[in-house]
């Protein structure tokens, strides 16, 4: 991820997209793709952040923080997302999860 | 995490406990006690599972799935989850982020 690895002082309700991910050997494009679609997630209406952690064996955690369901609607139907989505089936992911949750309440320390 | 790395076959709605944590320099115990906590809270009512990944400079992401809040906040005031949790404030953890959300849906693939 980005610089900034924490989305902090976010105020709930707000919604999460937590999406576990076995990726398959190799990058096979995998990581200029990446990058791309997080730039321009960050772009879109309604996305507050995100943050993500893989593993060097490849299980990895990506979640992103939204405004709205319509938001998370509107991101999972763009153009170059789907793209994505597809090749991420076709050929990046051994498996993956996705969760999408309303986040109720959030605290931070120490 | 556990040999079984992905939560999976969980039925919405359910909850999900975000931390988001980079860890502080060196062990100091953490690994241990880390193994402990995640043997008690598979043992816990209301348990469904539970995804983890940390990266090797110290930042990792665990969900924690949940039948209900209340199992979430029986867990949250265990004893000796509670010495885990002052101990990660005093040691462990350079920076966290909790939140609780209500998963409303998941798919899988590919």
């Amino acid at each position: 991820m980005s610089p900034r690895r924490f989305a902090e002082h976010l105020e709930p309700p707000y919604y999460a997209v937590v999406f576990t991910s076995q990726r398959t050997p190799g990058d096979v494009g995998y990581g200029e793709f990446s990058d791309l679609m997080e730039a321009l997630a960050t772009q879109q209406p309604g996305f507050l952040g995100a943050e993500s952690v893989r593993s060097p064996d490849g299980f990895g955690i990506t979640v992103s923080y939204w405004r709205s369901e319509e938001a998370i609607a509107a991101w999972r139907a763009h153009a170059e997302h789907r793209v994505a989505q597809q090749t991420g089936k076709d050929r990046w992911y051994k498996h993956y999860e996705v969760r999408v949750a309303r986040v109720e309440r959030g605290y931070r320390g120490p």
